[in-house]
């Protein structure tokens, strides 16, 4: 009988559903004293041929991208990549 | 002694890890058959004086951002928002 219970027990603890919370979503580090993390760019003042602004919140040159998408994308087998802005 | 052993298994069973793989990263849904999804703004095209564009990866309009950040945020405690171009 305490057999038959353990089982059940099991059985039940099989069958239990475990909710997750993904910690603080997309962005893990990236300004979170900030409400809403809201960048702007005055594209007149754009000097460069082509710049390319992060779209995977991993960049150590937020807003800017510096190819930290490329590691995200071989551990998590995402396809994000950056905004590029061209003049 | 069958008490002692339920409360023993209880303990074990609460300490236990759960490893969650969260599926596709950041990027759920837009253009998966993309190894890497890049878009380009020219910026002398530009027309509006101001251009959202989605860093969040929940529009139904991306590049553009639609809002749907504000849904994402709330629902996770996530921070993200869109990168503005200012004529
Ligand atoms: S580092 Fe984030 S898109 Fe490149
Ligand atoms: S909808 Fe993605 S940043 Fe607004």
């Amino acid at each position: 009988e305490a057999l038959k219970q353990r089982r059940m027990q099991a059985v039940s603890i099989r069958r239990r559903t475990v909710s997750v919370r993904v910690e603080g979503g997309i962005n893990l580090e990236i300004r979170k004293a900030e409400e809403k993390v809201v960048d702007s760019v005055v594209v007149a003042e754009i000097s460069k041929p082509v710049t390319a602004y992060c779209r995977c919140w991993r960049s150590g040159t937020f807003p800017l991208c510096d190819g930290s998408h490329v590691k995200h994308n071989k551990a998590t087998g995402d396809n994000v990549g950056p905004l590029l802005l061209k003049k």
